[in-house]
């Protein structure tokens, strides 16, 4: 049976839904294979080169010991060896590989011996600062370790084997000596950086050892007492969300990465636990985030000091910050929150931040990646091939050789369809019998997917109707299906099935123009082109000689898609006949003017054809400017 | 003779005007004296009072080897206590004050008593770190002396007394020891923040000693090859301006309120040197501030991160640092360019940045600042009595207490007037004579100057016309002037006077709309008051029960001015009919919404009497909402 879960809920108490495992699927996707296929081959190894070449390997030498080697960069290298390390193991549930498995095989030893007896794995505090481990929460030791945890329990998940679970748990032990609630009492004090708390769930849950999910609470209990235990910086301890109990929170603030890793351990632990108080909490956080704080990219992250969350309807285009963990973070929580509540919500945000908040991160060549996903540009930003402060890469590939566990979930003997991977799918009923389902379409360029059952029996399908379908429609066989298509949430099938039986299911992909909400001052007058899960944008590379940032639409403008197998390895592009004001040359010397000079110009319009292309594929050509609200005319 | 100039330009070759020194003038000005007493009385004694118990003055009793007293704080704090001492001398010249004396002594004692035998002086670097001094140009060594030896100035200007001014001038030579040519040539780095470079200039025109001019240029032309000595941080060499060298500069990167100081510092050494490449390079980046980087308040700095300049365009109002230092910094520059260059542009900007970008840092009490200065606001950023980085509130001060120097300029036999400072002047001429002046006028909330000549002779009489004094009108006695009046320059009237002329100045003072540059997306679609010299904001106060963020101004609505003597201490307010869309329920639940349901509803308006407040004036009452630019309506 497959059993490389991302989250293993199936023991978990108060779960609705069961996410499956990684391995249930068989991809064969147009979109995500190659996609995958490249964070294999072309991600993970470079990576891996980057991570000896920048010294992250020698550190756990000299961590070890050997007087070879020392300890050199920022004091959080760590995570980036872990987060990788959980990444190589998904990637190995592709098939045999063994250079990978040597790879992986060789950090394990390297992560193994610079444990120190007591269970302690840190690489910054060996040498001269072994001593100092535990004195300053904000220097990222405990972050560390919930990585270390999320990659033991990976490649535990994945090969079966149990070098590294060990490593883990001893640490994890160290950590609840440390931390426990009689420690906590003698001294309150918060980690600098969420991380251990979802990681320590999952532990219990791989272990089945309850200390880690109840010391898991104990630091999510603990933060919000302002007391990180040293003096805050300039950004208060709203920075590291420590100014008020995660329960009583009412919006998000602070760092945005270290919030949703926040928001998915406490979700974790309302998972194990059913704690009513904390679930509100974090629903009416959600909730908050998404009618206040959320781009319309699903990014989240307004600000570029403190890479936090800014004020409500505080969502600047250019200078958004929107990092690209940030929305894997999101992907993460509301995967939680799924699984929490079977609400199509937390699928359909999860969905939408995959494809416009999380995938724009990486370039098409799988060897690039942005930290900060502005949503206009003036053709500056460029995707690097690594950051000093290098979050972003591993996490985004972890996060798509993990992709098919965010996919489908199950529960009793019922099935859950959230994302339309093309493929094979075989999921496990409570009745002990499996399902094998057989999906294919040419999403989410197409919204006609096909379905074959493959397995004779008794069970509910349900199958997510995303909140943008309107008039989505669904046939068993040749016939409409006789139940009620819930956009945003679910189509429940539950019916005697017989091998062989077809779905189809259309979803109408149907341009929409997107207006915000008018206390975000930057958008007034402004629209965004959406189709289907696609949020779209203008890039100069498609418009030579226009100024994309001047790009007007007309209300009653058409636009049209089209399928360019041509451009940016295979897009469905949007066309419009658009307006450019014609340049006026009152404005060259002046930054403000008299409106009655302005009004006294009549602007001159000129035709252009705008080609709209989808915003996860931008910078991937020559670099220009880039825009995602478009101005409206005659609106 | 009045002797105390803020920058003494009398025997810079390449001066086109002399400012008039502070002393010149007797302020008898409705407006002006209120405030200039105020800072006298309240401002400069509450902060002697905070450097006091933030421990400021202890750090010098410290580096005494006072055992009693340790060096607390940031490593820059002494800068304050020098920023104060210059305020507190100024302030002196409003007639005997002996406790004010008897500080500045005490003060000046306890700075002579830190001074090392070699002219050192820093309390950071004393005790336990007094062996670091000169390690790390980015901890504020430099810029701290040069704030000592404007205050040392400052006071040999105001009491003719050397006590300072040799500790200054002993700490000069050490400088120039340290960092002349040759060792610059040996270890080539720059200071990690601009202020030493006009104080040196300043110190070579108190003293008549050219070294410390030549020092000065020597810290210009070291920045700019990314030599700071360290790593640089997160915001790379752009934020100490030291990516490129000044006269190669095309615009401004970086901490606003060194890259004005450093502009100051450029500017004075080109009124030494004519250097005509680096006066070029400041019109320059003056130009591309002017018409990219200027905030509608003239105030300068878009972002939080690095307290820094923006993009070209990049404005964000709500989100804005405009941080009040680099307002007083950009008079300091527009005040050095003016000596240069003659031209009124400089004169306009800088009372521009007066009124609305200097002003609003202090509030109508007194004792309270701000640090950062929003266009926008939701009512949460309030003005603080001090701030642990303390740099503003003695900055407004010095500034205060300093104004009239600001005022007026002399050369030859010719006299300008800058700003309409109500009271009497009395000028030099070249030819040994001086020209008394009495100027009257309830400026800037009319725009009716009344000027008696109290001198008879040949001179000419500069009068600035503003650049949004389009009409003016002058008269002499009683007949129109036979002169040019050139706005945003200066009307001439070169004659025979005779005691006892009367002149009459005329500024319509109508109400302007103002609208930004199209690439400035937040503002677009809205307008922003202005009249005379003030901008307008709107506030919560003046409006209940109305979101003054959603006031929106119809352009053919007539905009009507009136005195309010009850209202903020006496200001001129505007009025009009204005409306506000009733709230559509249709966004409480959504951030982003189809651009059809929103056409779908017809926005309904309310009228409402909107009640615009001078800009400098708000957050002097409860707590609210703020708003520069409104929107627009039928445009």
């Amino acid at each position: 049976m497959p059993a490389a879960a991302v989250i293993d809920t199936s023991k978990s108490p108060h779960a609705k839904l069961h996410p499956a495992p990684i391995d249930a699927w068989k991809v064969e996707d147009a979109f995500w294979t190659p996609r995958m296929e490249r964070n294999r081959v072309v991600t993970i190894p470079s990576q891996w080169e980057l991570l000896q070449r920048t010294g992250r390997l020698d550190n756990f030498r000299a961590a070890a010991g050997d007087p070879e080697f020392s300890v050199s960069g920022i004091y959080f290298n760590d995570s980036d060896v872990y987060k990788w390390l959980e990444a190589a193991c998904w990637a190995l549930l592709a098939g045999p590989d063994a250079e990978l498995q040597a790879n992986i095989e060789e950090t394990i030893a390297l992560i193994a011996g610079a444990q120190r007896a007591d269970g302690y794995v840190n690489t910054w505090f060996s040498g001269e600062r072994a001593d100092q481990r535990w004195t300053n929460l904000d220097l990222h030791e405990l972050y560390c370790a919930g990585h270390l945890i999320e990659a033991a329990i990976a490649h535990h998940r994945v090969t079966g084997r149990t070098a590294l679970l060990e490593v883990a748990r001893k640490f994890a032990d160290h950590i609840c000596a440390e931390f426990g609630s009689k420690r906590q009492a003698d001294r309150p004090w918060a980690d600098g950086h969420q991380e251990i708390e979802l990681a320590l769930v999952e532990l219990s849950r791989e272990t089945g050892d309850q200390r880690y999910a109840e010391q898991a609470a104990i630091f999510i209990e603990a933060r919000g007492h302002r007391c990180l235990g040293r003096p805050y910086g300039r950004w208060g301890s709203e920075y590291h969300q420590d100014h008020v109990p995660l329960r009583e929170m009412e919006t998000l603030e602070g760092h945005a990465v270290r919030a949703m890793y926040y928001l998915s351990g406490g979700a974790d632990v309302v998972l194990e636990t059913g704690d009513a108080e904390l679930q509100a909490a974090l629903e009416r956080l959600w909730e908050d985030t998404r009618i206040r704080k959320l781009y319309v990219s699903g990014a989240l992250g307004a600000r570029h000091e403190g890479e936090a969350f800014g004020d409500a309807y505080e969502l600047p285009n250019a200078r958004a910050y929107a990092e690209t963990c940030a929305g894997i973070a999101s992907m993460m929580f509301n995967q939680r929150m799924l699984a929490l509540t079977g609400d199509g919500k937390y699928a359909d945000l999860l969905e939408y931040t995959l494809y416009n908040a999380v995938l724009p991160g990486i370039g098409l060549d799988g060897e690039e990646y942005f930290y900060v996903n502005p949503l206009a540009d003036r053709g500056e930003h460029r995707r690097q091939p690594w950051y000093d402060v290098a979050c972003c890469p591993p996490n985004i590939a972890r996060l798509l050789a993990s992709l098919p566990g965010y996919a489908a979930s199950t529960a009793g003997n019922a099935i859950w369809l959230h994302l339309y991977l093309s493929g094979t799918v075989t999921l496990p009923l409570e009745n002990g019998r499996s399902v094998t389902l057989r999906i294919n379409s040419r999403y989410p360029w197409e919204g006609e997917i096909d379905i074959s059952v493959d397995t004779t029996g008794f069970f509910a399908l349900n199958l997510r109707i995303p909140t943008w379908a309107f008039g989505a429609k669904l046939e068993i066989g040749d016939f409409a299906a006789n139940v009620p298509i819930q956009v945003g949430g679910y189509a429940t099938i539950e019916r005697e099935w017989r091998a062989g039986d077809t779905i189809h299911l259309s979803f109408p992909m149907v341009v929409r123009r997107i207006v915000t909400h008018p206390a975000v001052v930057e958008n007034e007058g402004r629209i965004a082109l959406r189709r289907g899960p696609l949020l779209y944008c203008v890039e100069a590379a498609d418009h030579p000689n226009t100024d994309v940032w001047q790009l007007t639409l007309a209300d009653d403008e058409p636009v049209t898609p089209s399928w360019r197998r041509d451009v940016l390895g295979g897009v469905t592009v949007l066309t419009a006949d658009a307006l450019v004001p014609a340049p006026d040359p009152g404005w060259d010397r002046w930054l403000y003017r008299g409106l009655a000079e302005t009004l006294a110009r009549q602007t001159v319009y000129k035709h252009r054809i705008l080609t709209a292309i989808p915003y996860f594929a931008w910078a991937n050509r020559e670099p220009g400017a880039m825009q995602v609200w478009l101005r409206r005319h005659g609106g």
